[in-house]
This record gives structure tokens, C-alpha cells and sequence, in this order.
């Protein structure tokens, strides 16, 4: 019987055993949204990097650059996290080099692992399916924001959880998640509305973003890191 | 509008503006609860310290020492933190040095707040009463287990939530923690019942104090921090 585990925290991720599990991170509102669509949408690449400066170094080499702060697209850069950015017009055949103030940093620091997979609410079915085909330890890392628990990864975690067919032990936080999630689920957008992120996000104007990201099962892409870049997961 | 935030971990402790807040230490089973139950039965003062070592300082000098670690008693000492060990018959007019493997430490982690209090199950009505007269943002300090997320801290930190009359500014962690409450409130000890500490307690064959550590409201003591001692706060 396999372990699931959900980290509530990049900060707390060295209670984990990271290097014998499979570990997915998720950063709901947007990163892990827009990895997944955009390498459904057809990315070659997406390169996760930890910060800025490391992002503005693939320039003029034939790399789309993304990179978002507190929310927002770093001056001079092609485009943020927002999922509107990377849509098939603008990602596919290309290789994006992205960093964001808590997706990136939760990839990084998962690196380790067995195998980095990426989730959202897009891809949750397929995410699920190929979860319950795998005999490894599972790490649920919710990018939260800078270091803070968020709700909306928490409850993401939870649907993980809900939807996976072995009896796996859970530890605490995988537990409060799938309660969270089941307290969610019925009005998933009305829950998630309360949390600071949310607000954030209306605040910069974009609701339409956050509506985006709450969308179930719209499509069946797994990035999974293979040395430096996710690509997309062959299953 | 005042703010209420939970601290899920000791070791999220730093993203919380500890010392412009009103802080309330919980460690469920069982040092919270012991130390509520110490002070109502008349101990003078109990003095949290992180090391064993630090404890076995006071040796024969007058003062009962506790210290737990691993959810055992330290050996050469008078007892732990099973609350049955807080009874009035050993601890009226003493004092107590303790040290725990979670609770003391959070207290530690706390000590520059504007005020340090601690809740358990045993005190809540009168906890919440109290924190409802005050001004002051209020932090409510999980201990967990060595850094981990428990879930027996975080539903009570959702019961003081629910009971706080202003409408209070949560932080997401606030509002899980109120969910999680909301799930576990009909039936509390089957809740907690799938958590880790439980399952840890139960081989250790304390399963009375899991019970007594969920008894609701009966007592009105509320440990505050006064210089290196908890003593009873007049109100």
C-alpha cells in the first residue's frame, strides 16, 4: 500500500521524501494551469527557472520568455502565466523559458524526485488515470504563495486524492485536503472565491483568468520534467 | 476589521507578524491541553523549555519536571504531558518546568508576541469569550508534530475561528481551518480519529488521553505567558 502525502508549503517540503516519490506540483492559479495548457497547446519545452535574471538569458536565442511577479508579466518579457498566454497561436513548435513567483520555485525544489509531473484542474482525469497505474509514493506539493498555505491548491490536492482507487495512507494535510475538497466541490468557484489569491487576482483584473483555471477535464496533457524542461508525459 | 490567521507549522512561524499579535499556542494531545488542566488545578506557574537538558537544570529545587518527547516520558522525570498527570492532587501550588517534543517549542517560537495564550478543547468556550473582548490580531499557533501539519490543532484553530464574533479577516489557512472544523464538529473523535497522533498515541496505549483530550468547555483557565512562566490570566 503506497504513501500519499500532500507538502502544504514549498517551506516544508524537506519533511518529504522527495527523491523515492512521485511528485506532482501544483500552483493552480496560474503556473501549473498554463504549463499544462500550454503543452497541450503544443509547446516543445517549457523550462522552469528560478528566477529572472536566469530568464532573460535565453533571450535572442529563439525562446519565448515568460516570466510573472506578485501576479503580474515582468517588463520585457513575452508574457506571464496568465493560460490566455499560451494558447496553440502563440506555443506550439516553441520552447518556453518561464519563471513565476511560486511554480517554478516548487518545481526546483522538487527536482529530486523519482519523476516531477504537473497538475491542475485541466488535466485532473488524466493526472488521476496515470497516478493509478504507478506503484511509487505519492508528494501532492502545492506551490501555495511565497511560502504561504493557499486554499485552491489544497483543494486541487484533495480532488487528487479523492479520485485515486488504491488505498493509499494518507498523512494529515492529505486527509484536511480531501476533506477541503469535499466541503469544495459543489461550488467549487464560490469556495475558492474567499481565498487571498482570488482576491489577488481580481484586484489585477483578471477574473477571467481565474475562471479559466477551474475548468475540469478539458484536456489530457501531463507535463512531466525530463532534465531541464517538462515536455509532455508519452502514456 | 481585525485579522485572524493559523500557523500550520512551527515552521511557517516566520511569515506571521508575531509581534503585533495576540498568539495562541495548540498542541491538542497533549501539551495544550495538560497545561490548561495544570493551571486550572492550581499550578502556580509552568515554565516551557525546548531541552530536556534546559528541564533537568531545576532538579531539586522545589519544581515538578515534565518532559516528554516521542509521546513518552523522558526518564528520570516526574511525568510527561498526559494531562492525567496534571491532576490537582500533584500539581496545586507548584510550579512545573515542562518540555515537549511540540508544544514548548511553539510557545518558544511565539514568545514575542504581544501576548502568548493557550487553548485547548478543555477551555475553548472561555478561550473564544476572552479573544472576543480583544482588539489584537490573533495568530493561532499549530504546534503539529516535528514540523508537520497535524490535524487535530488545525480543527480546533477552526472551533476558536467559528466561535469569534467580529468578522475577522482570515487568511486561507483560517478558512480551511474552519472548513476542517465544520466537517469534524458532529463527530469529533472519529474525525481525529484517522489522524497520525492518534494512531501514534494508540500504540503507545494512551487512548484515554486522546478521550480526554477532546472533552469540550470543562474548564475556564486560560494559560497566559507571563516573563518564562504560564500562569492562570485574570479576566
Amino acid at each position: 500500500m503506497g504513501k500519499i502525502s500532500v507538502c502544504l508549503s514549498p517551506a516544508l517540503i524537506h519533511l518529504h521524501d522527495i527523491k523515492n516519490s512521485i511528485v506532482v506540483v501544483i500552483d493552480i492559479f496560474r503556473a501549473s494551469t498554463s504549463m499544462c495548457y500550454g503543452i497541450a497547446n503544443g509547446a516543445v519545452g517549457i523550462i522552469p527557472v528560478a528566477e529572472v535574471s536566469t530568464c532573460a538569458i535565453y533571450k535572442d536565442h529563439g525562446y519565448l520568455l515568460a516570466a510573472e511577479r506578485n501576479g503580474e508579466v515582468v517588463d520585457g518579457f513575452d508574457f506571464g502565466n496568465s493560460p490566455f498566454s499560451y494558447v496553440e497561436e502563440k506555443v506550439k513548435g516553441k520552447t518556453i523559458v518561464l519563471t513565476t513567483t511560486n511554480g517554478t520555485k516548487a518545481i526546483h525544489l522538487s527536482k529530486e524526485a523519482k519523476c516531477v509531473v504537473v497538475g491542475s484542474f485541466l488535466n485532473l482525469t488524466a493526472l488521476c488515470s496515470w497516478l493509478n497505474r504507478q506503484q511509487d509514493d505519492i508528494i501532492l506539493v502545492c506551490a501555495g504563495w511565497k511560502d504561504n498555505f493557499n486554499l485552491e491548491d489544497t483543494v486541487f490536492a484533495g480532488a487528487v486524492i479523492h479520485r485515486l482507487e488504491a488505498q493509499h495512507t494518507k498523512d494529515d494535510a492529505a486527509i484536511a485536503a480531501e476533506s477541503l475538497y469535499l466541503t469544495a466541490a459543489d461550488n467549487l468557484h464560490q469556495y475558492l472565491e474567499q481565498s487571498a489569491h482570488s482576491a489577488r487576482l481580481k484586484h489585477l483584473g483578471v477574473q477571467k483568468d481565474i475562471d479559466f483555471c477551474l475548468q475540469i477535464d478539458i484536456l489530457q496533457s501531463i507535463p512531466i520534467l525530463k532534465g531541464d524542461r517538462l515536455v509532455a508525459l508519452e502514456y
